[in-house]
């Protein structure tokens, strides 16, 4: 078939590619602390998890009283991979405009530390790792987990770090609830926080965008109850679905329009088929079929779960009350054009913590990029990291 | 398996309404003009369907003048029973709440005339019908249709029926781009016009949302390249799929948060499984579940790709020269929480009329339902149609 010398058959990139992610669920290309399997992680279900691994990176050093380390949460697809090229795509890292040597987020000066999320698929552990009980991957048997415990599983690796407390803790969109859960639950172990683009909450909208990439996966008959690790079948159309739904809440309506309106792919007229004839549809078609290359189907299944489970207010019983007592400095920063998280989610999040009296500034920033402007080029929210680190770091005593 | 004397097995329940629904496709439970194969119709792609039947029904009795007809226009997933029991679910018609004795749409006064569209797997031909080319159902040998298809199938029905002008075109969503429709293709033929909650094109975000559904479906190996008629098989996963992520779009935010919330769905806690905890998850599993009883998958690609491809500012290069020299009397309506096709959309269509000096109003309903309002309750929107039509009525001289 292989009619060109230059083409490959995209069936074995595909093939080749989501092997070498399947690779990474073993062996990440990263730092990895293997707790022991009598060391196990209580969940927020009540069931254990053991044995706990957590794979990670780290940028700068470490300073000699251990007051410079940053922790960076990452999102629903994110991983360790914040600011170095991906083991996987051979992209550079997901939030490098951000984090790096004199970027807002400044390497030369903080500790920045990122960790695969448990339930993930890039090293930490999650429904592809060995199963200690029957000798197979988890699939399904892997326990339901909160964004809590993805917290509770960050504390042992800082514990191991031996760091008592951490500068700032910083994360968008389901990195931003971890944040808010690191505030509530490790209230002595933050001095600073960048909750961003998220929610103190998930709404019924969110849930339901959730529930259909979950049916999507699931309706697959290639995810065969989750247990396809080593058949020869992965549920891939039914995660690239699950990722087309999803992007299109990342992106505002208004990005969509400037960025491809009902502009024609590769062609002049409407072909009057189901090809892609809008750029819309190339587009999408691409971002589904990419993503099933590097994330894994029950990640996707658990870790969505987890987000729709997230709800402080119900935890705490009143939402602020998981902040009475705070002594952190928060940030909280919202983007104008997101409707997934939108500013008046955001706002909440201000409000209980004003109810606290904690100390909390509020930004919201001007971009018709929708919830993905977190990771986007976005200058006022860089100078909004910066100046509030800086500023933080002088008061903390950070050279 | 019948354990109990009450329930029936849910898998018979959905072959049978399944089945009942395909009857539809070639015996309706309505009337049908059966045009005859030397007929062809010529459609914007270019082929001729062949031959061309469109089941109907009417309400309401034709004045010796025949002035009195307003022809319904359905929307997506609507069909021709907008004021009668649906015969597969046994439901009232969708549109009931509008039409009937006494309603705004007042059959008592007025001869109401609904079609289901070209296109469509209530007994219009449709990608269910039988190809004469083959003896077998189209499926994907269906040619792609328009929205400008649907209308001059609408116009060969009224021809049939001997009616030269309609009193009223009225029709929301995509009935509302058949209403746009009709007015720039047979501008002698509409007194008066009702677009409601519409657009004159598709924009970027509602493209992705329909690709999202088509995908869905095409990724369910049951849907057969669409050759699934007379096998044991039909794409129920993926069409559901598509009609959950689709529903989202029906609903506004504030309506999915006041009437799910994070509420529970029969139970107090987080199962910690991918049950549908939430009500929100259930509910929208119900519409995917209960849908698929009765909608076509082949069907649904087709209908939604003319939707896709409707733009009339392409088709005559400017909007406002769809509508140059029109004597229709226009009443647009949108509502304040529609994020489908927003109050700014009908708007577009507003500045249109305008500029051509149309005798146009605009009514913005206050509601918080969403795009779903149109077919809701809304007292000020019966108020709305009510009066626009007694007074074109009292002009037209219709008793």
């Amino acid at each position: 078939m292989a009619a060109s010398g230059t083409s490959i058959d995209p069936s074995l990139r595909h093939a080749t590619a989501a092997d070498a992610a399947l690779r990474q669920v073993s062996e990440p290309d990263s730092l990895v602390i293997r707790f022991p399997a009598s060391e196990p992680l209580r969940l927020d279900s009540g069931r254990d998890i053991a044995p706990l691994t957590i794979a990670y990176k780290t940028y700068g050093e470490l300073n000699a009283c251990k007051s410079n380390a940053i922790l960076i949460c990452h999102a629903l697809t994110g991983d360790q991979h914040v600011a170095s090229k991906h083991p996987v795509t051979g992209k550079g890292g997901w939030w490098e405009t951000l984090v790096g040597p004199g970027k807002p987020v400044d390497t030369n000066r903080f500790y920045v530390i990122c960790a695969n999320i448990l339930g993930g698929c890039m090293g930490s552990t999650g429904p592809a790792s060995l199963n200690p009980a029957t000798g197979r991957p988890y699939g399904v048997e892997f326990p339901v987990i909160t964004v809590g415990d993805m917290v509770n599983a960050q504390a042992r690796l800082l514990d191991h770090l031996g760091i008592e407390q951490l500068f700032s803790v910083i994360g968008g969109s389901m990195g931003g609830m971890q944040v808010l859960q690191w505030c509530a639950r490790y209230k002595d172990r933050v001095f600073t926080a960048m909750p961003i683009a998220t929610a103190p909450w998930h709404t019924a909208q969110n849930i339901a965008f959730h529930e259909v990439g979950r049916q999507a996966v699931m309706a697959d008959p290639d995810w065969q109850g989750g247990a396809y690790y080593g058949t020869e079948a992965r549920p891939s159309r039914g995660l690239a679905v699950a990722r087309m739904a999803a992007h299109i809440t990342y992106l505002s309506e208004k990005a969509l329009q400037d960025k491809f309106g009902r502009g024609l792919q590769n062609r002049d007229a409407h072909s009057f088929s189901f090809d892609a004839d809008f750029k819309i549809e190339s587009y999408l078609r691409h971002q589904g079929s990419t993503f099933v290359d590097r994330f894994d189907a029950n990640s996707y299944l658990y870790i969505t779960r987890a987000m729709d489970y997230f709800d402080l207010e119900a935890e705490y019983g009143k939402l602020a009350n998981a902040f009475t007592g705070t002594k952190t400095q928060f940030c909280v920063v919202s983007f104008t054009s997101d409707w997934l998280y939108p500013t008046r989610d955001n706002k909440e999040i201000v409000k209980a913590l004003n109810g606290v009296a904690a100390n909390v500034s509020f930004v919201e920033i001007e971009s018709d990029k929708g919830h993905d402007a977190f990771l986007l080029d976005e200058a006022i929210f860089f100078d909004t990291v910066r100046g509030f680190l800086n500023a933080a770091a002088k008061k903390r005593g950070i050279a």
